[in-house]
């Protein structure tokens, strides 16, 4: 298997990112070891859930995706292997990896990670991360088999994300993700807005502000035009441009966002 | 040829730069990929070039440095391939790469990106780096030539930067950026200074700040000093000695500067 | 010799890093390069010091870990390598090694780094790091032996840390580091809390602020609970449970800290 991807709630700042690579390191020097994220909010896991779908596709097929936001640490709750699609996952299973079940996958594989013989010991109560999560990635790289981590297990915590209603006259959902550039992110995908009237404008109302017609590129407005368009990720968009519309708007994620036709 | 780094106004806490590490290694396993900035400010393809024009040079002869800071993604802006001195860039053609070209530099070979074999698809209007850069630096680094990227190109947008203006008396530039520990870097090469009268002391003058001397370190000087010296890229620096000059003295880029001597 | 680390003070958005990067693959393109910490806050010798000897351990054997948190670049402080355990550090002669040796660690061997046959030249006065640090690592890392770096030396500047005061009825200490949670790190050890009698509840007292047992993970209690737990790097720790006591609570580095018995 090849790279190994960390997802993490520890902060850009952290020094504990570099605890987990050097576990990694010492178990398999060859290993490649990506920064997927490392600013989830912290015990964000739904946002967690999202950046992973996002993305986690863009990587190799046998990539392995580590993702330490764990509040639960400590406790009963369980470390799971899973296979979703060509990714492996290695997460505490409290819902950050359901979101790619809520989406339609169906893990290929999964595992209750049970086996100490893959773990840094003694192990932390309080840093799972480091010493099971971070060795069992760094075996699985040097071709472990999944099976060898523990028994088959299921995901049991799955979570739920707000649904899009798509109505005869109207396409109702909400903004899910903020980006970097304070663009505003809808749960409304691209699919979902074709096969409208093209005759008619698009009227896309976020809140309290309102914009028409959904365009293709920032710059094809001028600067602060509030405007709709097709994100990189396949959903629609808001975004100011030039600007950060989040702040400038105080827009925050689970605001409604509705797109009808004049 | 050799390493892939990446420059970006993503911010450091964006999940996009790992979707482009995941583009790259989906292509190239192999590749080694280094994070240039991601704390260019949004937009700011003025910073982008300067960060650049300063690190950049460090790098082994055939490295590929892929800038993302472009506000007119998906719009009619070109996005090129330029091979400046021994090093590859691929960007877009915003005057980014053009501090280069200002200071002296002739692109050996400019290509514009047309070819959508080396792209990834498909391409989104809004995330360039992602689907048409990530990719073609990852078909360079497998070995691909740049004549097969596209069709023969020039630089197009050539952006001015302030001139320094070299008196029999003085010498007058400005603050040109400013660095994480807060040191004010001028545009006003340590080789303008070389020459001047070694018996009379340098008088250096920064908006309403005024500073005798030029040093060689910081701690030549106690701490809170307001001082003058030789940056690590052979510029004149202006530093408060174990703090924040910008921050304290409410300095920004553009701030005039003059060197005279008593 | 294997993975060279950079722990810096420069932040996580400076383009310094990424100079540093360039001379170690211009050296050796094989390199592989791991950023430990590059969030010390500027001149923070002591705050360098505790994060090195928290993450350093978890590396390979033979790894070369840089350290450029030098207010004194360009006097006449001693850069030096060091080995201490199996692990090799290139580093200001500032204090920022020596808490390993307050630890109780012995220098294998040290050297001062004066050989300019494995430094980059012109050698810059303000930034050693790029010029003379990270061009010895990538020589170590491709062979060269410690020896040839320099005369054999001593580390002159040995800091101390604040001692816990062991006593009949009460372990007394300070909070010596906050991490990116906002949790509260301790210098009372596991260790120290030991063979304490288990028919007793311990009080742990932090500033104003006071709890009773000592947990071992946070979820065990409610949000917003005041805990301590022992944290993964073995110290005493306290925490509010989902929150950041440090912001919340106004603790800082340096609060006395008192566990006694019920």
């Amino acid at each position: 298997m090849g790279i190994i991807t960390l997802t993490t709630d520890f902060g850009v700042e952290s020094p504990y990112v570099a605890a987990m690579k050097g576990v990694i390191f010492s178990l398999n020097p060859a290993a490649v070891v990506v920064d997927l994220s490392h600013a989830i909010p912290p015990q964000n896991i739904r946002q967690a859930a999202i950046v992973l779908e996002e993305v986690a596709p863009y990587y190799p097929a046998g990539s392995i995706h580590v993702v330490v936001v764990d509040p639960g640490v400590g406790t009963d709750r369980a470390l799971v292997y899973a296979r979703i699609g060509e990714q492996h996952y290695l997460a505490p299973d409290n819902g950050v990896l359901s979101r790619l079940v809520w989406l339609g996958w169906v893990p290929e594989e999964v595992r209750r990670l049970e086996n100490p013989r893959f773990w840094r010991h003694p192990v932390s109560r309080t840093f799972h991360g480091r010493d099971i999560l971070a060795p069992s990635a760094a075996y699985l790289s040097l071709g472990v088999s999944p099976a060898e981590l523990g028994p088959p297990a299921q995901l049991n915590v799955l979570l739920d994300w707000p649904e899009v209603r798509i109505l005869p006259d109207r396409i109702e959902g909400v903004v899910e993700e903020i980006d970097s550039f304070g663009n505003l992110l809808t749960n409304i995908r691209a699919e979902a807005l074709a096969g409208r009237p093209t005759d008619r404008r698009a009227v896309v109302v976020c809140g309290i502000y309102e914009t028409y017609g959904i365009y293709s590129a920032y710059a094809q407005q001028p600067e602060d035009s509030f405007i709709a368009l097709i994100s990189s990720s396949g959903r629609l968009e808001l975004a100011l441009v030039g600007s950060h519309a989040a702040r400038r708007l105080g827009i925050s994620v689970g605001t409604p966002v509705t797109v009808a036709w004049e």
